[in-house]
């Protein structure tokens, strides 16, 4: 973090980064400045194995969103795909409530196979995106596990996407463990970038289960708190909800408000600035008091219109014009 | 093997099997006799891994073959499978020599995940074959790893599945590798099967690298001498060429007449008779100079109603009324 006065005007924008509300975010930048000059680290947190691939949903998701292949109604998963692979599973008697489309799989069998031959996650992600045609780089944010687990009021602990896609994101969640991400080490090149970024973006991703993990591996908060860099975050809660998602019971589950003064509250010793809704555009005070920039815009991003006109938000605010 | 008066006329019917060959001739059996009172005891030694899958072509040859879904132009495969999954890692740089549909990708990640979970190839096959509403019993030949690997005369050692599909069956075979399943044990049901049967069929399949692997399992062989059943082979060589497969080239590499004569020569030790195919019965009197008895017919099973009336003439032979 740094006064806006500070920042420079070369190096690259580096976007932390969740899955669709990140992508879409993402989607504005390279609308904006050169895709070439941005660099998204990417929450490795909900991966897991699936049918016996490995399966890195938010990854994919800034990927194939960039590439304009992700399936535009679900905001991941890839347009058009077919679902043979899980239909059969399911015939023969597999768990499926993972519904992982044919052209997905084929994708994470890739991952797979070359992680299996000792290829590193983020070499398979370079070469993913690359092969897509994308300028944009997508770094993992670690290449360790770094399994995020939801606590819920009945005892159990089970993994985000079993919390996220079997449970459907109950409201009983006693607490999130990141203790993986908390053991595990930076993915190549991710402090790096962190250091040379000329910007740096927090997207309106969930702050706990996508954001946090991120923030959770040893480095990476310090990196942005020594960056000379002005750091923005946009809030992913508009009007005390989330725009998609289960970020309203994870915040409430582990002891934040549902607003974006909540979300500012977790994110202030790293961020100079906040992007919000303008229909929050009340809390702008509050969030200023705690030391930050604020700018209330219009933040659902909708159309790729609505993502360009909001990553200029974003870099106005660092900029310190706004 | 037994004298053809000896014979019982209850207990079961008990095929070796390896592919294509075999599963026609069981598509025979099944139209003569009671389904349920068939065992087929089949190869796996052509088994490997693909695309991180369990892929085992005899045991899907004979089980799609039987359930009416297999692709009947190839004889192998699935009617009407896509192929999505290899064409998508193609894209992506992998090797794809081998063409696995998708449904029949499914069916062996079905099996992957199952043997993962702990569950055997054999239980795995029987419950295919239930779900598939055949009666027919499909026995592995083993549990264990047999693959088959085929020495070429340019000093390389290729899996059968590398000689067979990528190298696409040359000619200068020097031996067969089957040393994987002279030290694999019998796979559960096998010797019981082979001990309890009225009589036994060796399929018109491949004798060095279908059939040989499953008589190369020690005590298999030995089971088969022992059998108070009669035991019948169906010659897949016809007027000195194989129906289907690299079966001239595999005989010749590993020192055998391309010719039914060839094929008795190899399985003299425990046969009673040899079904041989009209055009061949001029080695009639040769075979049956080895001491076994000859029945020669049109075993071009090109139609269902001829693998019947193959079936028919097997048991025939079997039964000593030939």
């Amino acid at each position: 973090m740094n006064p806006p006065s500070a920042h420079s005007t070369d190096g690259s924008i580096v976007a932390l980064a969740g899955g669709v509300g990140a992508a879409r975010m993402l989607l504005g930048f390279v609308q904006v400045v050169d895709p070439a000059s941005i660099t998204a680290i990417v929450n490795t947190g909900d991966d897991r194995e699936f049918y016996g691939v490995h399966v890195s949903p938010d990854l994919d998701i800034v990927t194939y969103t960039l590439a304009g292949r992700v399936d535009p109604e679900k905001g991941f998963g890839i347009a058009g795909d077919t679902f043979s692979i899980v239909d059969s599973l399911a015939e023969r008697g597999h768990e499926t409530w993972f519904r992982l489309g044919d052209r997905d799989f084929a994708q994470c069998l890739h991952r797979t196979l070359r992680l299996r031959a000792g290829d590193g996650l983020a070499q398979i992600t370079d070469d993913t995106r690359r092969a897509h045609g994308l300028a944009t780089r997508v770094l993992p944010m670690s290449e360790d596990p770094c399994a995020t687990f939801v606590e819920l009021d009945d005892g159990r602990v089970i993994h985000f996407e079993e919390y996220l896609v079997r449970e459907r994101s109950p409201d009983n969640v006693k607490s999130v463990d990141l203790r993986a991400a908390a053991g595990a080490r930076p993915g190549p090149g991710v402090l790096e970038a962190i250091a040379s970024a000329r910007c740096i973006v927090i997207c309106p991703s969930n702050p706990v289960v996508s954001i946090g993990p991120i923030l959770e591996i040893p480095g990476i908060r310090q990196a942005l708190c020594n960056s000379p860099a002005p750091v923005v975050a946009v809030s992913p809660i508009v009007g005390g909800a989330p725009i998609k998602g289960p970020a309203d019971r994870l915040l409430r589950g582990t002891g934040s408000e549902v607003s974006a003064r909540g979300v500012a509250e977790r994110y202030r010793d790293f961020v100079d600035g906040m992007v919000i809704d303008q229909r929050d555009a009340g809390l702008a005070n509050d969030i200023e008091a705690m030391g930050l920039r604020v700018l209330a815009t219009d933040t659902l991003m909708t159309r790729p219109e609505v993502s360009a006109r909001l990553a200029e938000s974003v870099l106005q605010l660092a900029q310190g014009s706004a």
